[in-house]
């Protein structure tokens, strides 16, 4: 076990929107609301979670919706810790830990401000390795776990619960609520045991987090190249390099969808590459061709200084590199493919991974 | 206190539908559904509201969402009970007693279900003496009684429950949930003790209704005109009679909205009537000029048997009389206008009490 404290929140937070692939909140935003919750309550413990006593009682806060409202709405904390304590009512029980659900420069950071708001531990893992856009897409949905009881909350003090047939239900419920709550929630779900936290979740997740984001930091400070020092870490490679030329990006049925174009510069002159999005980037074509898709991660970097360009900063202009990893194997089985595979998504080429 | 047997509840839901003015649910549907309830189970205990306990537990059950739409989805009788135990989870307390929270075909007499099927008493009152499309509009509300904790349930098993800022956030989640379940979903809500039911519920809306459906019945059945029957009962007036030559409806928002035309016959040859729909009738106007609006009782009868035409049966050649009839007098209060005149509805006429 060890402490994080206000000095590891943005290496933390950077490394974090380089897993969230476009999704899972700013970073900005997401150190700022953590350091603040830690400013004023003290350092929060991150626990392995193969130290987890079995019967710990492990509770995720997250914050869903539309990443680009997230920037003009932004989450106060206080609902984030109205939706656990309206779950821990549901179940009669109190959390002994949290976690992040996914990766993402808000999601992973999140926690750390429920964690030092309510003085309880994090555990070092989250539920996908990476972001994704819907809520059962979470590693414990293949292990067969319910998302709920699960609980929302707004800033307002608006608070619901649920107990639903199914994830992929809870995600339905849950994605109109957040709409009719402005198209941002605080949320809380997926209660787990420790023994099931160990089993289902995917370990290290903020340790790594913060190894990208110091990867990025020193190779900046050091004149080396940035984005492949991510790569590195991430055990992946970069496909392209070129300058965004054209960004269609709505908000549509509580998520933020679009379509983004580069052109190539460099080694990738002449070529153009295509991302489609929803929340997160979902698939990468190189004229014409699939280089990469779902569940496997397109992170996109800005071409000189390393940083995530989540989907809200895309905009004409970036020059940015494109960097694909390998997801979590557990994602490549025929069961996570049904649940983040490409053909989920409505695309009908099959899934080649990276 | 007298037992409500199988025997009465025709009557009741033939009433309850006059009182529901076009929307709170098909009586024939409610019928079926109450007198399987108390078939398999007995009679249900219909208690005054003056003799309830001051403690008394007092939880409504209800169907939400689109009349149109519940034609075609029957509800079973099981959400009604999934959704009071959902709420009464959430509250840490028992229900003593079940109580309607509209007049409506429906509404009146599913409570008679969830009654019999838990061996609840049922109390002789509502929460409005009519129908209203939204559940803000409510007598507790004018009391300041909140609409949460409140829960819904739908055929599938699942359960939703929240608290919310107000009862307008109540409206907007609940609705949107039952959209989510297919436009219609069981809801239990506004908790009352026995002594807010006393001060703030309509009293003996029940016996009302089986007093309006005896009236239309023995009507019909002595060759008498069962229009003036219900007009009398209601202390209301016929102020037309004619031919549904137009009906436009549809499904938005999860409400049944509409505008309806009708040719006039005998004393009203030449005129024509418009009544526009949300769920209910909303507003009466004869060439041009206003007749009524909410929130008082626009109520559409076929002409020949006297029987109820609720919105969903509205059909282009019925011949139809309209009565209308004045609400209860905390309506036409500032605040009870407020929550549910014309303006509310977008209107811009003034209220003008029939």
């Amino acid at each position: 076990m060890r402490e994080i404290t206000v000095e590891d929140l943005p290496d933390i937070a950077r490394g974090a929107a380089v897993l969230g692939t476009g999704g899972g909140g700013d970073p900005y935003i997401g150190r700022l609301l953590a350091q603040q919750a830690i400013r004023r309550h003290g350092p929060v413990p991150l626990v392995d979670p193969m130290d987890l006593p079995d019967d710990a009682v492990v509770i995720p806060t997250a914050v869903m919706g539309a990443p680009t409202v997230m920037l003009e709405k932004l989450p106060s904390g206080k609902e984030l810790v109205t939706a656990l304590r309206a779950l821990e009512t549901l179940i009669g029980k109190k959390a002994t830990h949290t976690i992040s659900i996914e990766a993402g420069g808000l999601n992973s950071v999140i926690p750390f401000a429920t964690a030092a708001e309510l003085g309880l531990p994090m555990v070092d893992a989250d539920g996908m390795g990476r972001a994704f856009p819907e809520l059962q897409m979470l590693m414990p949905t293949l292990g067969g776990i319910s998302a709920t009881p699960m609980a929302l909350a707004d800033e307002r003090g608006n608070a619901i619960s649920m107990n639903t047939l199914d994830n992929a239900w809870a995600e339905r419920f849950a994605r109109t609520a957040t709409i009719e709550m402005g198209c941002s929630s605080a949320i809380s779900l997926y209660v787990l045991t420790g023994r099931q936290t160990k089993e289902f979740m995917v370990h290290g997740t903020i340790s790594l987090t913060q190894r990208i984001g110091v990867a990025i930091r020193e190779a900046a400070a050091a004149h080396r190249d940035p984005v492949a020092a991510t790569a590195e870490v991430l055990g992946g490679r970069r496909i392209f390099q070129g300058k965004l030329v054209d960004v269609r990006r709505g908000t549509e049925g509580g998520f933020a969808r679009g379509e983004v174009r580069l052109d190539g510069l460099g080694d990738d002159l002449g070529a153009q590459l295509d991302i489609s999005i929803q929340n997160e980037n979902l698939v990468a074509i190189r004229d014409g061709q699939v280089l990469a898709s779902v569940p496997d991660l397109i992170c996109v970097l800005d071409t000189d200084t390393g940083e995530p360009v989540t989907t809200e900063m895309l905009r004409y202009g970036l020059r940015v590199s494109v960097v694909v990893a390998p997801c979590d194997p557990r994602w490549r089985s025929p069961e996570g493919l049904a649940l983040t595979g490409p053909a989920y998504f409505g695309y009908d080429h099959e899934y080649v991974p990276v």
